[in-house]
């Protein structure tokens, strides 16, 4: 390994997923195998950076001034589903089962790590409902306490400015995951599910 | 995600070891957690292929005429590991078990898909062998078909045209690997291995 592979194998080492080895793989599949396709994804990696955006209105990730789903006249817009980050999204439209909007905060409070309401997209979110076409926040942060936190500052700080102009606020469902047995949930899980039990019918 | 994330995913899901859903991971990693990192791996990837070239000796990869082994003083230079490619390269280094020096062929000797003498690096070594420099040839290529043609090719067309000036040949040893059991290697390898069986000391 020469010294500039080596350094391009510690940048590739830093990508999620990829170890040592693996890194080290991509370096040399990149350099040998496949020389033709090095400079294709050094274009497509400057196209990204140079066209992705964060879309106005949601903070998704665009390539115009609002991103697909925003963009997209079937999606109900009067429901917002409110997303740590844009891998959420990205899970949520794989599940298929929301026809609505988004809104991304990008993170969390977190007083501890020093993540207040203004590193958030959050204020963007107070604009919105203020412009009064939005019916129901579905609220789905993570089951910890700087999801708990956010959800409160959203409830409290966000919300009461509208009066009660009608937007019911949700939170998603806790509780086991599909194919999870009660066996092998954690403690934390199997409270949040005993709290969430619905009627059986 | 958008058209120009999408093309990056699937360029990046090529990559080996990276399949449709960690390639998605890497490209939102490298538009969001990290924007900072991508003009750097966008650099690192240029470098690497701009300044990354074959030594003009081994076929090895080199940022010089020669690479870091054909110019390093304390490797026997009488000694010449023929191999495949440049992991190969990798590999052996990194068992440490290896003080002489390579020769890379860039491939095997292949009629089926093609690939002849004059599609390798081969030549080359016929030159390295006319300087006489060299006192033993140890083969380590594939133990398949095609690694035995090139071994053959190797003895047969190459070697002769030397005389008989006393260069060595051998071929890395095949048999069970390390931590491997009779019970769970394949007829193959026990076959290789039966051959391969030496006086016990």
């Amino acid at each position: 390994m020469t010294p500039t592979l080596e350094h391009l194998q510690q940048l590739l080492k830093k990508l999620p997923g990829l170890g040592y080895r693996s890194a080290e793989r991509v370096a040399l599949h990149l350099l040998l195998e496949k020389p033709e396709s090095l400079p294709v994804l050094v274009e497509a990696l400057q196209n990204a950076a140079a066209n992705v955006r964060r879309c106005d209105q949601c903070g998704h990730l665009a390539e115009e001034a609002f991103c697909e789903i925003c963009q997209d006249d079937k999606r109900d817009s009067g429901v917002v589903c409110v997303v740590e980050n844009v891998p959420d999204v990205v899970a949520l439209e794989r599940s298929g089962a929301y026809r609505g909007v988004y809104h991304v905060l990008h993170g969390k409070l977190s007083p501890v790590q020093g993540v207040g309401p203004e590193q958030l997209n959050l204020m963007s979110l107070k604009t919105r409902l203020a412009e009064g076409a939005i019916n129901e926040i579905i609220l789905a942060l993570s089951n910890d306490v700087e999801g708990e936190a956010t959800c409160h500052f959203i409830t409290s700080e966000l919300l009461p400015d509208q009066g009660d102009g009608g937007v019911k606020v949700t939170r998603i469902g806790f509780g086991l995951p599909s194919g999870g047995g009660v066996l092998y949930a954690d403690s934390v899980t199997l409270k949040s599910a005993l709290e969430g039990r619905r009627g059986y019918e």
